[in-house]
């Protein structure tokens, strides 16, 4: 049960970061690094081609301002991406979120929030736990938790 | 294996009819409905409360304006919850787009393009690929007549 | 004669508490909490369900990015719903805004502007003033009274 | 029990008209007519005074680009204004939203959908409800109607 | 020859500043107050009736969010009105620009950029200049000396 | 007491007439002609150079898209310059009034509504009416006329 | 001297034969066909990274909605390409624009207009005529001729 | 081998100082100042129409705000202009990059990201490399050493 995290550059890094860290929290295996749709686009291909034997079951990518790295690899996997828009300089990542999920018909991202890297890692939770039972009782457990913390929190 | 539809309204179906056919041509169990996050509160509760019960794996869930469903149902289930804003009269969907998008940190919708019902299908049947190799298989196929169509497309 | 302030999450209070001030100068009770659509979903419909037998005659919900916080209460009593846009962190509001806003028909929310939660308390008051004659007094004093500010200040 | 339907030209009309009818649903009495901000500035003045005097207790006003009208309206009564951003030929009704519901500290206008006429009599009707004991049951009796309308209806 | 620069609160005067100094540069007599559509709608009908007797000629109006000074300054007298959208905090101006632009047919109002309070002066001092051959003299001495200024900077 | 029309291209004239026929109403002489920015930058140099000598007394250029006409002309005449938006094809015009209004310190251009080609010409109209007296009266005849009308509209 | 015209799918070609049309005007070979970065990445990879070796010298791409073929393109030869956002259902193309526009550090695309096809060709020929001495003048002729158009045409 | 640089205003020289640094790397001539087409019109008139007999071969022009820079020296030249869309203060740069990008039919301007100046010198490498094989062997070896520190850049 792996999980992989990419992004478009270092500077995506502290945004993408919360991915990596609530898919160790419910003990998923991550591989995370850089893969540039545009400066890399040889090494990008062959990633995305080989991210199913390399036994990776959801891919999240995160990139900002004209933001191709999700739908690229998604062209070319048959996992389910998840594209993160990241907040650019700029115009604070409506450039990035359109980008991302304006896609042609033929092929989907699975778009979050702007920076909603922690949100990428919980619908990545959602799509492994309709196949581990496992993972599907952890989710519940902390969205169960989530609803205590709330109710319980004083103004 | 079974994939819910749902949309906030009857003027959703012409839209949401793609993710219905689509899910078909993969020869996925397709429950659809309507339910509405404003109109029916309770029912849209129990429906979500349910579904994992009733043998729902996926639930796509389309509407327009003040979108609400999507985000609503995904917090009353663990399951994957597709979003599919549907271009509303005034504002073309881009109210519809951000209300569904940009879901707050600890339940994520995955959302696709204005109207992009047809690719919520096809982001359910890469979510079920992962636990059904024979959907994979068929994905694949999918992808690849795909692009000899448009290779043998002559202008 | 009670209203109660309600928001999506403990970092909406911040902008909030100005409804809360506000309706104290009036003399009006407040009670205000955090109820989050997304994360106690079951526990908004309760509070939403029982708010006019514990004698709550305005709602006001504040939130923020794909706020579904005012539509959803408004979705579930007759009380009128004043929904306040809090300001987000990438879109400025924009989102919260339309979120709110652009309600179907069948269910209005009585929006305000962004981070306007002082005018929300406010247009809790004038809704107040038609029942109870005090509080029309007190609101065309507070009136008369701005407008003597804004009279006597010199540049 | 009367509610005031204005609107800035004939041409919002058309669009108005919903709020005229869906008040009359209700057995409430409608005084509708043209008020222009820009063209009959001193009308407007005295018709907001005068409001309260001539038993009207909720005043709704639709208004399309520069919408002012709403707004202005508010500054001169102590009544709940609602304010109808009615759909501008240029810019899809953002530009009349934005100008109703902006509004400074001290003057709300309870803001409702572009185009969204239907549900400003439904909030006129939620704010005299919490006056009038037989307009909340009538409201009750709406939602409850409009839910199981929904519920019954199959695609 | 006097223009009036008014502005709907006190936190617009250091943008509207930039307007008293720059019609000061051209030697035309300025008179500068608060004036709010929205809290003094009284006093800015009696202002705007009275301008042209007090010798104003030109109205410069400041004002940010729902601005509707320089559209109800314009509705009440038959000079020209300049409107400045004053930058807002949530959206930027874009509200305040559209609620001053949009106007409808009938009451034009002139508008210059977010901000643009010295561009209101000196569009001012274009209209005064056709009136004032004075006027034209400084303007063109004016434009000519911006033109050199601009030659001789080196980078 | 001349004003000059002009406009970028032959397409904009459906929406340039209604200030052509604005202003003669008010008697006023008028010059009309196409002037491109872009196609002719020698000519519309030349054109704003004489309109000066040419006893124009105010310029309305109309513009679409990267509305360069309006700010180049007032850039090499001291004469007011009003721009109109024309509405685009794609954009609605939001870029032809962003092209306008937002003009550097320096140069400003009297910015309407988007297709308000007829605001342009009372705009026109409020100017020379503080040079003229006989137009001061018709306009404010023309306001008087406007009011009585909305007062006698009957819906 | 060739220029290649490349469009993601067969709906773009409309608004794409202009391209075509203007660069057959000035005797430019032209190879045009679709290739679509989504549904044929590896054709897409292949066609940029030979575009070069067979002769051609500027490569013009279109594209709506999440476009990532110009940038793609771009991120794999050393030609210069140009941009064109096709207008899209929904949003009208500025999600096109953005997408092709917003392109990071280090890949460049010469993004035109929304739907300028033509222009792109336009530009492609001022890149052409720099190398070639024949298309500058013909481009000098062709500017000459469109000014003497716009002087002769009578409104 | 020369590209000129020029930028509306001083205060767009930070900006623009990535493209005069860019070219430099690939050992072009530059040529920088200040041009402002609406404080020295007639100085960018005879700049641009003295461009190509001063061996410059393209030109970037950054400009800010509504940008009239780029497209009006594109309408009095031959070559290549490149847009450099700088980041304004209000607006974030969604108005300058429309001012820019927006061109009508007949004049391009090959419009960059908002801020993008150093974009704008790699386009004018690319644009260079087609007449010069030297600049296309250094426009290769850059992107291969672009590609080869993401590959070799860790997280």
């Amino acid at each position: 049960m792996k999980v992989a995290v990419i992004m478009g550059s270092r500077s995506d890094f502290p945004v993408m970061q919360d991915a990596v860290n609530e898919l160790k929290n419910f003990g998923i295996e991550v591989e995370y690094r850089i893969v540039s749709a545009h400066r890399t686009p040889e090494f990008m291909l062959e990633y995305a081609r080989n991210a199913i034997n390399n036994n990776i079951e959801v891919i999240i990518a995160g990139a900002g301002g004209a933001a191709h790295l999700p739908g690229m690899v998604a062209s070319m996997t048959t996992l389910p991406v998840i594209g993160v828009p990241v907040q650019s300089k700029a115009l604070n990542g409506i450039d990035s979120l359109l980008s991302i999920v304006q896609m042609p018909p033929g092929i989907p991202v699975a778009t979050v929030s702007i920076n909603g890297a922690r949100n990428a890692a919980l619908l990545a939770v959602r799509i492994l736990s309709i196949k581990y039972p496992k993972i599907k009782e952890m989710l519940q457990a902390f969205i169960d938790n989530q609803r205590d913390t709330v109710l319980g929190d004083k103004l």
